[in-house]
Order: C-alpha cells, then sequence, then structure tokens
C-alpha cells in the first residue's frame, strides 16, 4: 500500500502555488505581461555570461570522466579548496577544504545540517517570519520546529519571546538572513547578542546549541548594508549556502555546508555528512557545477534590478501609507495588510491583478509578501493598480 | 551534541572503497597504470560526442530561466512526456508524462520509490547478490531489509528461500537486473515466474507488494541478450533509472521514477514523490541535465569496450578453471573464489597487484567482484598477473 502520510501532505496546499497558479491562470485570460504577479521567488536576471563560457568550455573540453563523472560523496576536492579559500579571504574565518560539503543547493544542505545536530525529540528554533519550507524539511528527522514570535518592528529578533521560548531540548537555532519574506539584515547588534546568549545557555545547559544559518540571499544587500558573517560571532555555527539566487542558478542545484572552523568535530560533522548523504538519496551534486561555480569565484548575477524594483514599491508603499521595513536586501518585501487579515487583502487584490502572498504561511499573520524578481518595467506597471487598489479597497486610508 | 548514529556509521568501513583506497596508495609506488584496479563500477568509456554538444548548445543559447532556472519538482514538463514517449515506443508500456519523476541519479530515485511504499516496521526483500548501498538507503525509513540468499548456480532468483521468507509485512521487492556485483540478467522465465507469484500473494495478503526495479544497467547487454521490461509483466511496478551507466553521466545525477501507469494510483505515487522530495532535500535534479537527456533520447556511450573485456576476463577465467557465471550485461563478473573465505582470497591477491572484491558486502560469500569498467589493453595485460597469482597461491588448481 502507498504510505498515506505522504499523500495527506498533497491535501495541505502551499498558499505561494496558489497564488502562482492563480496568477498563470489570469495571465491566460488577459495576458500575463498584465497580471502583476508578485507571488514567486524565482531569480529574473540572467546568469553572468562568464558562467555560460566557463561552462560551456567544460562541457566541451574537459575529460569525460572529470566533469561528467562521479564527484567523491563530500565533494570534488579541488573545488571544496577553492571554495575555503575564498571564504578565508572574504570573510576572516580559517576555513580548509575539509569544512565544506558539496550540497544540490540550501535545500541540501539543510537537508544534512539538520541531521547532523538533531534527532527525534530534539526542537529546532527560528524566529518568525520564516520560509515556509522549513517545516516539511524538518518533519521526517522526528525533531520539532519551533517559531519564535516576530519582532514587527524591525523585523530584528524578538528577544524577550526568544528567551522564554529557549529549553534543554533546543538543538539548533535557524537563521536567515537577509531574510524571506521580509527583506531584513540582522545587524550586528542582533548577532552580537545572540550569540553571547547562546554561549551562556551552552554552559548552562552542558552541550552545545549550533546555529544553523541559510544564506543563499547573501550576495543581495542593498545601499551599503553590512551583513555580519555569522561563523566569525559563533564557532558552533553551520552556514548553508546556494548559488540559486547569487548566480540565478537555481536549476544547477548547487550549494554547500560550511562548517566552522573552531566547531568541536568540525571534520567528523562534514564525514557525518556523507553518511546522511547515503540515506536520502542526495550522493553529490552535479559535478559540472561544483566545477563551474568554483571557476567564476565571487561573481554574481546583476543585482542592480532588484534594488531598483525594491525602491519603486518601498517609495509607492510609503506614499500609500503602508507600514514596511526597508528591505536590506534579498528580493521581498513584507508590509502591513490594510486589516487584519492578510488573506481577504490578498484576496481582495487579486480584482486588480496584483498577486500578493499572505504573512501567515511565514508564521506573521497581517502582513504580507512581494517577490519584486521581475522585470523593472513590470514593476512600474503594477504601481498604478497598487493605488487603485488602496484608494477603491480601503478609502479611509491615509495616503501620504 | 552531533546526533551520534551517523559518526557510528563512519566506523563500519566499506570494503570496497578500502580496495579502491589501496589501490591508489599502490598506484603512487608502481604506477597506477601497473595496479589492476578491479574495485570500482565507474563507468571509464567517455559521454557520447552529441551530448557534450547538446548540452554546451543550451549552456550557451537557451534562455537563461529555461536552462539555469528552478524546475518543477515533478520534473520538467516537456522532458517527463519525452521520456514517457520513448518508453512508450520502445517498451510498449503506455506510460505519459505524469508517470514520470525526475530523480538525481538511481540514489535519488530510490530514495523516493521507497518511501511512496514502505514505512517502519515493513520489509523490502532483495535477492543476493545485491548492492551493498540498499542497507544505508532504506535504514533511515525504519524499513527492513531482507536478503534472500543467492542461487549461486546462475544468480537468477532462489525461488525457494524466497517464498519461504515471504510475509505480511512485505511492502516491496527490490531487483536489480542487470545485476551489480554479478552481472546477470533475469530471464523472462524468472521475471514470469516472480510476477505471478506476486500477484497471487498480493490476493492472499490482501493488500499490494510492489516491485522496486533498479536498472542503471540497462542499456548495457552483451551478445543479443534480452532483458524483459519489468513493468510490462507486472503494473505495481516503480522502476529507478540513472543516465549514469548508459551515457556515463554519473556526475550528472540524472535519473528518474516511472511508476506502472496500469497501478492503482500511479498519479498519485509520483505526485507523492513531490511530497517526499520537501523532507529529504532533494527538490528536483539539475534542469540542464534534465533537458540534455531528453534531447539526446536513446543515444548511449559506446558500450563494446566492456564486453570485449567481459569476454576476456571470461575466458582467462574459465581456462584458470573458475566457476563463474558468464555476464550477460553491466561491467561487473563475479566468479566463485578458490578459497572459502573470498576476503582472504582478495587478501592474497593484492600482492598480484590485483585488487579485486570479496562477495561478502554483496550478500554472496565465497565470491569476488571484477569491475571491468576500465582500458582493455590493462585487462589484457591484468591476465598474466590473474595466472600468476592462481598458480602460485593455488598450485592444486585444476587449469583448463
Amino acid at each position: 500500500m502507498l504510505v498515506q502520510k505522504y499523500a495527506d501532505m498533497l491535501n495541505a496546499k502551499s498558499v505561494i502555488r496558489e497564488m502562482a497558479a492563480f496568477a498563470a491562470e489570469r495571465g491566460k485570460e488577459i495576458g500575463y505581461e498584465n497580471v502583476f504577479d508578485y507571488s514567486l521567488g524565482n531569480p529574473s536576471v540572467p546568469v553572468p555570461e562568464k558562467l555560460r563560457e566557463v561552462m560551456a568550455k567544460m562541457v566541451l573540453e574537459m575529460d569525460s570522466v572529470d566533469v561528467f563523472g562521479y564527484s567523491p560523496t563530500l565533494g570534488i576536492p579541488s573545488v571544496r579548496e577553492k571554495l575555503a579559500a575564498n571564504m578565508r579571504k572574504r570573510f576572516g574565518v580559517p576555513y580548509e577544504g575539509k569544512h565544506i560539503f558539496m550540497t544540490s543547493g540550501a535545500a541540501g544542505a539543510l537537508a544534512h545540517a539538520f541531521r547532523c545536530v538533531a534527532k527525534e525529540g530534539d526542537e529546532i528554533l527560528t524566529f518568525a517570519p520564516y520560509f515556509s519550507e522549513y517545516g516539511p524539511y524538518i518533519d521526517p528527522i522526528g525533531a520539532k520546529l519551533q517559531v519564535v514570535p516576530a519582532d514587527t518592528e524591525k523585523f530584528q529578533i524578538n528577544f524577550e519571546a526568544f528567551e522564554g521560548m529557549m529549553n534543554e531540548n533546543v538543538a539548533a537555532i535557524l537563521i536567515n538572513s537577509p531574510n524571506n519574506p521580509s527583506g531584513s539584515v540582522y545587524s550586528k547588534e542582533t548577532i552580537q547578542r545572540l550569540a553571547d546568549y547562546l554561549r551562556q545557555k551552552e554552559k548552562e545547559y552542558g552541550h552545545e546549541i549550533y546555529i544553523i544559518t541559510d544564506e543563499p540571499y547573501r550576495e543581495i544587500l542593498y545601499g551599503g548594508v553590512e551583513l555580519p558573517f555569522i561563523p566569525a560571532y559563533y564557532d558552533n555555527t553551520l552556514l548553508c549556502y546556494s548559488y540559486s539566487k547569487s548566480l540565478s542558478l537555481p536549476g544547477g542545484r548547487i550549494g554547500y555546508v560550511a562548517i566552522g572552523p573552531a566547531c568541536r568535530d568540525a571534520e567528523l560533522f562534514i564525514n557525518m555528512c556523507g553518511q546522511i548523504s547515503r540515506g536520502i538519496g542526495h550522493n553529490c551534486p552535479t559535478s559540472l557545477m561544483q566545477l563551474a561555480v568554483a571557476e567564476v569565484g565571487d561573481l554574481t548575477s546583476d543585482m542592480a534590478v532588484y534594488e531598483k524594483n525594491m525602491n519603486l514599491l518601498y517609495d509607492e508603499l510609503t506614499a500609500l501609507g503602508f507600514t514596511c521595513v526597508k528591505p536590506g536586501g534579498t528580493f521581498y518585501i513584507f508590509p502591513k495588510a490594510l486589516e487584519e487579515d492578510a488573506k481577504i487583502f490578498c484576496e481582495k487584490a487579486k480584482k486588480y491583478d496584483l498577486i500578493l502572498v499572505p504573512g501567515d504561511g511565514f508564521g506573521c499573520p497581517g502582513f504580507f509578501r512581494m517577490a519584486y524578481c521581475i522585470e523593472t518595467e513590470k514593476v512600474e506597471r503594477s504601481l498604478g493598480a497598487l493605488r487603485r487598489f488602496v484608494e477603491t479597497e480601503y478609502p479611509n486610508q491615509n495616503l501620504k
């Protein structure tokens, strides 16, 4: 018989996917260019030309076994060395190749990181608003995802709520900065306070508490905002990275887990990842993608379009009287809805061909997400629809 | 704290990897070209030139989002349609796109197939000799892998032992033909008998019993041997395929699960795979690899070298008096060792720079595996070493 729990999961529909499906359907009626689809976080800017060139050259010229053959389970040694050298130079943390485990994207990285530190009965704490897939990612391990309510003022960390929820069963703290869906970047002060608090709790409980930091948006930062490098603040950090956003390469399925070099048993953790792989069918990411991202180094896609879109939206939302934390990065913005139930708010927006996602699934009801990884021209055209929506549906709104 | 079970797995060393490591070390002393390394099943023939061309063209010319963007979780729709059409035409089973789930290789395919049909407490039966990774693949699900002792005469199925082990807790039968490590191909008669027996047991137990067929060696067949297409014999079949061997593309991490179109809830199974993916960090295989394998259709690498190597080895092994089933495919041969303990036999062979793998790990003690996916020239040179090894260590052996 089929295993019922996976069949049952199909009934719990994803709001994001429902919104995207609605946008696609509506697009068939009025032309997709006329649907202001802010539902999906798919990078819209192309990969850098140099990445295409590097990859094509490898495909055509490299020895077949080197580029199409098996990668070792932990990743191709030269790739791991290159990435470690890059991180040493860039962040000043003494990574070596042995601290890097190559994965198929951030999802693959998180699947290994969670299994390294959390088992049945453990808790993993994360902070709202949070990426809604964390639940299904953690569920099969038998650990429990606990969500700390949001700091809705600044989308930093609600320390009061956090400290109230902290307990001995917490194996790891899962953070995501720059954050999906809020676009916020945790400040140096936030990270320092988190690190100090966790070190104190580690002593108190007599066991490690790991930070798992999910950083696919690391390279998408706006207006000189600085992103504190977590492993420089806290030794027991498992950094999960993906090239999906920085190189517009989500279909390449390439990322890594980097374990803090000063973490106890650091190298053992990486070898454990190789064992975890056997049980989840991961094995290793594509050899070609490993070689290609190592070759292009710090290169990224042209992110300027995301910042331009963000500024257009932020200015208009503010002018329309929305309460909204200005994003420090990512390609998301997360304003407060104009009525208590963001689901109703987003439902009404559909009439104006505005496809928004309510914050409930991100653990933050009353807010909504706009993923502005779309053409700037479309963002510009959407502003009129946004204004009409607010003026018509919320006539008492205090427009600025 | 780290999760101890994965740390403990590191102590259970893989004999294959130990042998390969020994070969690499010995290669540093005498030159790797002088080590007759039959340890690893890594394809040695290059990918077809056409695959390189197709891939390079996609990398350079396709729209960035189409070739580097996210694939839907179930796979790229056009790819699924193309593969289904190909299977309809080739095998006469009415697959449609909705019956195909794209995966990162056979390991990814098996990870999904097992989770579709087996849960904690269930049994999965397989037949010795079997691929030694099946144990770690199944272990995290909580199901139990039960190994039916080998039919050491012909490496077909030992039905007497199988029927004795069959019981109501068996959720699936896992088969691998052409077989690693024996190289044997299950005959039409074997498959027909298996299918008939399982249908009878399904009625008796009142629940489905699935066949999970692991077929990475499907395209490597010798001397006109015919491979029965399992889903044509048995509806409740989950076929797990990988392009690792047929296109020499193990580093591409690309394969699929195909569910029998006549299986009850066939489409539901495929949708369940999408849910399973979320919990194991799979998501989807690389978009580029999906598109490339669909484009090249039935193309394979040049497999002639494997058959040539097999014949060289088979003739010499037979002449040296080994008991040996002639392989019908793969790039493995699995002769009987010349003493009871194959581990001791393989240890002695090292002195002659012959790297062989004892059959114990494959559930078949007393035999040994040779993976002859190496240059023919090296196979030819190894025959002298093989003869010296036998003449010196087993002087009473009845040479032909």
